[in-house]
């Protein structure tokens, strides 16, 4: 099962996991893995509330790996129940639980166009903070059926869109409507491309970026409040429907 | 206003900055002041939750500010909104905003029984994680009224009990009414005594530590939920109850 929230940290549980009862106690959680895909806090700090005597693997790449090591905070994570997997960038991995189970999907992360994590920017300028190791995509795979997993990218490249095919899922980041969003409402002072996210709409939207793909379903994700698609009835949801897009809501479950 | 919840923690406001429309714009918060009094995850997580750029002075002592720096994460916590402010043991400090303005509360924070936090422990023997400055109490005053903090405390001492008079507020430690309480739950394998909390029930528990200290209003927080006092029919709620205390629940408010 694939769940995804328009502002969560993406699930995957196996449905195995999640058959009730299949738990061992009271406090039994029925996340069998964690993939995390930046360092950003949206994506880490949801770990301390899995804290503890929690059984599940836990895969990060390198650049994650390394934040997770060095903010000692992330200790609570007790190794006797949370086991931590590499992930390598092109590599295949097939996920397994906390006991070296199957889980019945693999994961490869690839490299997408973003910046540092928020708390390790040492200055404004966009150039300066992008790097090319610092945010992944996720390819999940049941071994038959694909889903593409970018909650966070800052531009949408050839390469990108080479990996996909008409069969495949796609979850992508909604993140904002347009560039300037966040400071015409006075939520914010920074553009999404300064935050390291393509916006959906104009020239260089990830909708016309998107437009010649074919897919079997795309879906945005981690959309900001501010943005007018998660009003069911705004024009900007019409446009987004209207080529092919869903809009991600908290409980939405999408099979494969 | 106090506002004191079982197991979040601690929340300061001014009266002037709940009013409503008082605030800045819409993503305003009416959390003027955090005082932090452990290092542990309980306690410091919720930060990464403010982040951004939300306006609010962050109080800590030496013990959490070193965790704070040393772990990078938190510096999402943007120091052009956030004002870092010392605390000192044994010293009231007058309460401000990010903007400087007085809150009309002072908070003296004073040493209790306590360990280091679960993620810099490197033994599972308690002597040895004992620390005299991990844990703070906090007593927060008007000028007239007093109201004493003290959500986690492994011990009940003739110090901590000096400093309660008959017209104070206390807001004690209610984690575990039995010391085995989390094992034979099997929610945990740990003691209350090896997690740093004194139980409440027990020759040597905080209601019999307590039972001589006149105070005007007594109520337990950070109250675990194995803890059969959250049951209101229970034979321990009835117990603490009848002893003079309180029993905490979210969005609890209490005018001193």
């Amino acid at each position: 099962m694939l769940n995804a929230s328009p502002d969560l940290p993406f699930q995957i549980a196996s449905s195995k996991c999640l058959q009730p009862g299949a738990g061992d106690g009271v406090r039994h959680s029925p996340i069998a893995a964690v993939v995390i895909s930046s360092g950003d806090v949206d994506c880490i700090a949801g770990l301390l509330s899995l804290r503890e005597s929690q059984n599940f693997a836990l895969y990060a790449d390198g650049f994650v790996q390394r934040i997770l090591f060095e903010n000692r905070v992330f200790r609570v994570l007790d190794k006797r129940f949370v086991v931590f997997s590499a992930l390598m960038e092109g590599r295949a991995t097939p996920l397994l639980d906390a006991e070296n189970a199957p889980l019945g999907l693999s994961v490869e992360p690839f490299y997408v166009a973003g910046k540092v994590p928020l708390y390790q920017e040492t200055s404004d300028d966009i150039a300066a903070l992008r790097r090319d190791d610092a945010v992944i995509g996720l390819c999940v795979s049941d071994g038959v059926r694909r889903a593409f997993y970018v909650p966070g990218c800052g531009a949408v490249t050839d390469a990108l869109r080479a990996r996909l095919g008409p069969k495949d899922v796609l979850f992508f980041d909604g993140t904002l409507w347009r560039d300037d969003e966040m400071i015409t409402a006075a939520t914010g002072v920074k553009t999404g491309t300064r935050m390291g996210h393509i916006s959906i709409s104009g020239p260089d939207g990830s909708l016309a970026a998107f437009a010649g793909v074919p897919l079997a379903r795309k879906v945005f994700v981690h959309i900001n409040n501010t943005n007018p698609i998660l009003r069911d009835d705004s024009a900007e949801a019409a446009e987004v429907r209207a080529a092919g897009w869903e809009i991600g809501y908290d409980g939405m479950e999408v099979g494969l």
